[in-house]
């Protein structure tokens, strides 16, 4: 069956053109100025923008984490990314201390296999290192695992210096890469046995406990590792100006390095977790924390002249009952946000229509620069020929509002309550059928698993 | 007329794809997977590398300067560009002191047109502020002059700080912007006289006048102008690891600029001066001069981190005669080099298959950057629909040499000489001609003027 | 005729000590515990700090500028100095372009000699270059001139880069030293002329027309020169948080920098300019400008951590009456502040006493580094056997307030009004004569030129 | 009983000077210019240099370490000191963990009392943290121990980022500091590891495996936690380019750091590993280990323009046959080098006499500045009334040479074997006796422990 997409704008990252769309069955058949129907279906898309699918590369969903489960498994997680214009997911796998990563694969493949809305792939977390994971990592590429994660921080999942290095240049060999959460563990521990000590067990402590200097420290430290190891390293959810500087300066000195952060570091400040109402207060905990407003300066900046390459959710959602379980005691809240959904439309409006960032920009951040780095560029990440006809269609004219009530997530709130959009997303399509429209999700559960290859960029 | 091209590997800034591209006309119709011919001529491009047509955004064709004409007018400059895959370039029209702009747009006009095998496009040169000149720039904008040309060395052409600030200024109300030649005038000048006071008068004394520190002292300079004046600025034919470092501390505070190196200084260095000679030294004299090896390392790692946007060849070619005149005082040798025809494939050679850059990045820094930087992009700089179908070919398999031989300027050598290439540049097509055919330009004169608008990056 | 102090607390750059001194005549005897008086008078210090007298290596006394005379001459400016605790100052001698240094030299001992109340020696202007005033250095460095200063801005005094190289490379041979006034002469220019179309005209014009980016462009610009010419440099009154990652940036490559800033630059911020009633404001016109608070912070901790070695005055003093010049034309204020009679109590009562230096730092910078910086150490700038018995009585207990109708300076008011201060300066002796005593001078008209040799740090 | 030093030049961190010294008993009375002898023993020390005793803030002695005991003990070790001119050693009281401070100190006290021929302190091992050892803080600081050492590799003392957060936290509350063994441990073993597993088990590994951007990462790593801890900090030993970088970074955001570095940092770089003989690259062994000639460089400058503060030796000495402990495994090579006795005349002879730095920077890095850090300034670390006699005789004229031969130390060898020097200690002063008299030591075991307080800079 095919599909012409006629009038529209395409955005890539390298450019955005006047073109039209031919797509047949599940990708792009053709991008030309004028193409003839020859039988297709034709959709006037006369005045849209049309992007490339956004993929979200850091997702949390149906996670037990904190005593508790993820508010969102797979099946209404993914939903609402589709419905927010993500037609790609990479979740991550994580088995625990002592399981095998053929486990972890295998037990995520049950999370997400037939439940999802949109398609998917996973990272395989990294918690543990020993001979027979070493040996397990064939195995991992083979079933299309090419991305790792690692932690410096949290006791259940960090790796010492000497397993990441370790594991660092055993997944050189396979053209694997890593992305680590950089926050130093040690420091952090001190801070909130401190606070506790002193009778501060709200929500305020929280990012009192997570200064930015031990992000930065996190970074500088992985870094080191990295160039004595002499491989590419992802750092995730970046949130401080600190932590900018330390990659700039290992850039500078030759290293390649990849920075994510996500939305709510780039349009959300600290302030909140100084709200006198506990779940006001205790529904933004995450870690790293939401940062000062020189830190979403710096972000912006970053992101718009290339320092920053993807910006991701790290959607980790929590009802606000489950985040009570922090009352009294703000390590036990349970950290992550819900943003699965939101993010597409808040870097369309706070960045593109704002003027902070080009269209161009907002293609590389959300599509083509995490294709290309999770080694799934040419079949997604691009509206070029061959690629799967993941589309989506934003209206710039268009205006909207964001709230809990539109949210297909579980979590039964957003972070970005109220926040008024420029530009809305109207239609969403996944490998050529139409699976969004007018934010109604019209096809559920046909999202498929898609194996991945090495790093592209 | 339609030209089909079949089963070739097209190369854009974001990624390569395996699809055929239909020409119409001038222009590209259509990109797709195994488009069908509908009577289209049909050419098999398997196994081939298809690349936008090169933008050479600064030579300088016949040009009176240093008491002589450059070797190279708009006939042989343009046909060699051409042989090479630069289907478009753009030259520096430069009045004189005194001289209106609208004059000397008029003078490269008549340089130009009818005589050029490429398209073409022309900076304007300030080298003059006063309320008559500022008062052209409507007309220069409206004639398709966006961009423009400052030097902060030789007397004849340099500005001040005053009305440089005054031009970035005024500049800035248009959109246009303003590529600047970086070095400090004044202390040249001493090492200059210092050196021809104790006899130091051959070639070896070029590098020596213009040491490192005064490009960088020169370039953190006009990055503070512009910083002053809220403006992008273009830093041109950046040679050095510590201007390198300049750029990156004023980007790191937030300010927007652009870097242009040219191919002398990714794969010659200095010690060329020193040859016993006097021809085989002089022939290399530039200005800013070859460096070191350690600025070759620092300005490829540039190329390939993103920090550098442009390559361009500065050429400006003189024959080993006309070098002569500086036999006995090294300032008379004219400065230049010729490199219009040889940037590309050296670029893909040294660079991409080499490895030191990937295929991605060859297409940003020749095509794709200049197009956006000089307001031309979606004609020019990308195989996209719409876009004027300058197509070059490359054969990866085939391997080649560079030689004075095969040369088309009017130099009479090459600065490259003996350079064995990967690769061979087998076809160029300008807007949808067959021009270049297995080393033969097929079309001279054929080259059009290209107005262009305001920067789009 | 010999004197003992006994029983106060010496304060040297390298630590404080409790010790007795013993001058004999113009010099000190010994330093020592419990010393025999032998006949000496004797001086209870207990409970007072011992500092060697102050220098203030940046006064302009008597000087023709902005069509008036500096308010002060030497009389009442050298009496004012003393009466502060400095018992040496170096002047500017400021011969106009076109006039030779000796002449210079001539005129600024016509006016100091004789009058002056504490010791002085000359820096000598070069605003000019050329073979005449290049063979004039030889006498310079005879007479006891070894420091030199040259400006980046004021048409009227500014040298050009290759004159600025000339000279310091011609000072190099003897030794010799540069001070430098780094502000962007071209760009605050056209900063001017913007401000003066735009009709601000008022004195909060001032600071706007020289930002802080234009004292760090001069900074860097003129620390590269330094690199060419293998010279180190002085950067006279720096004023900016920029400026000092400049020099750090310098010296982080190598390269001997001095750095001296002013009290007006630590105490005092640019709020003032926009003081509705024009004196209020114009008062404070100098330049560089007062600048913003994190700039004061930077510099407080640049001192604290021995990145500035001195601070100086500046003082440069004009009456109200004269600042009425600029009504109307914030370029017609008379530029400088007076201060040289309150540097040393508010460095000790805003630096040691508040806890930002110790009194160590305090030493170095307004006595020991510039007596070394200026070649005079020894004989001044400590408290040590041989050295001029020039000493600063400091009671830590007492109490003060900066008020005009204290200041013996002509200028008629002070920038400092009001300010109360922690410790008081008591007594002052120059040359082992007690001159000052609990606030009166006592001994006017003695002070002698000081010759000076080469640096000694 | 008085003595009378006439005619020397004294040497202070602030200047030098001509002056005579009284001595009565163990102090120095007076400094002065023709000091009366008044009955005191006249020495006639015309035309030589006299600087206050050398610290050696960095020794082990006794030390059990690596499964044998170190070749000095503080007999030999105290000794060989002194010869050197050092009057001072600081050496490092370790308790093992599960031990007490208190335990730790006593047995140094045992080590030491009775057989030190220089006079010293201890600074206190901490490689365990919990409360019995954070209440034992006040009675280390009763003791005179203010200085506290702490390892961030080697298992068995290093300690976590918890605990070295607490710990800088508790030193905090009493003016304490600690000095920090600055080596990234994980990565370090994991390249052991690696190394023995390809059979690369010879001295030319040990450098391999503790590359230069592992002292960087640890560096940054403890400048991250002291800014959250809001404390200075020492690093001891350190050796890189890339570290001092590090620190520059730390200091120009505001913190307080110190940097200690060594002589064979200095002086000797990591070719010797690679002596194909186990023997002659064994003696070398020592952690951090020696660098490049490019790190010596920047040391050297780093030393003159005060960046570094102190000089110690971290003489820790094994016997050849000891070092013999690592054939075929340089893991097991006792790491350590002898130098205590060498450190004042090297620094004189490579660094004041060859020019790199100023006799006043010697006087610095060697007496006033580890008196000052190590709370003994006053009476230690100065010429000055009241301070201890301890002076060294320095004849610049003198030369000599470093040979085995010619040290006290037992370790049977020198890393400096060979060195020519210019200059020589003829004589050493321990609290105003004569201790060593060309060469001789004539005072044995006469030193005494020297409580200490808190910094004093």
């Amino acid at each position: 069956m095919k599909h012409l997409f006629k009038g529209g704008t395409l955005v890539t990252g390298s450019g955005t053109f006047r073109a039209d769309i031919l797509t047949d069955g599940e990708t792009i058949a053709a991008v030309g100025q004028d193409l003839p129907p020859h039988g297709a279906a034709v959709t006037d898309v006369t005045g849209k923008l049309l992007f490339p699918g956004f993929i979200d590369a850091h997702t949390h969903f149906d996670l037990d984490v904190c005593n508790t489960t993820t508010a969102d498994d797979f099946a209404s997680g993914t939903k609402s990314a589709l419905r927010g214009g993500t037609t790609t997911v990479i979740d991550f796998a994580c088995p625990n201390k002592g399981e095998s990563l053929s486990y972890g694969l295998k037990l995520w493949h049950e999370k997400a296999d037939g439940k999802s809305s949109c398609d998917y792939g996973f990272h395989m977390t990294i918690d543990d290192w020993n001979e027979s994971i070493e040996a397990e990592l064939p195995a991992m590429f083979d079933a299309g695992i090419s991305s790792f994660k690692m932690y410096m921080t949290y006791p259940a999942m960090m790796i010492g210096d000497k397993d990441m290095y370790y594991a660092l240049r055993a997944l050189r060999q396979y053209g694997g890469i890593a992305g680590v959460h950089c926050e130093n563990a040690g420091v952090i521990d001190a801070l909130i046995e401190q606070h506790k000590r002193d009778g501060l067990t709200g929500p305020g402590s929280h990012p009192r406990c997570r200064p930015n200097a031990l992000e930065a420290e996190a970074v500088a430290h992985l870094l080191r590792i990295a160039q004595v190891a002499d491989v590419p390293v992802i750092i995730v959810h970046l949130s401080t100006a600190e932590a900018l500087h330390e990659v700039r300066a290992a850039r500078a000195r030759g290293q390649q390095v990849y920075i994510e952060t996500c939305p709510h570091y780039l349009l959300l400040d600290d302030s909140v977790y100084d709200l006198p109402e506990y779940s006001a207060a205790a529904r933004y905990v995450c870690a790293p924390p939401l940062r000062k407003k020189a830190d979403q300066q710096a972000l912006w900046q970053a992101l718009a002249d290339g320092t920053i390459q993807t910006v991701s959710t790290d959607h980790c959602s929590f009802t606000l009952q489950q985040k009570d379980a922090g009352r009294g005691d703000f390590t036990k809240i349970p950290g992550g946000l819900p943003g699965v959904q939101t993010r597409g439309i808040l870097l369309y409006s706070a960045g593109v229509a704002e003027g902070r960032i080009t269209p161009e920009t907002m293609c590389r951040v959300l599509s083509e620069n995490p294709a290309k780095l999770y080694g799934m560029f040419g079949r997604k990440g691009v509206l070029a020929p061959g690629a799967d006809a993941d589309i989506v269609v934003i209206d710039p004219a268009a205006e909207g509002v964001i709230t809990a009530a539109d949210q297909i997530s579980s979590a039964g709130y957003t972070p970005f309550e109220g926040i008024k959009t420029h530009g809305r997303i109207t239609q969403v399509y996944l490998r050529g059928q139409l699976a969004v429209d007018n934010g109604e999700v019209l096809a559920e559960r046909t999202g498929t698993y898609i194996p991945r290859g090495v790093r592209q960029m």
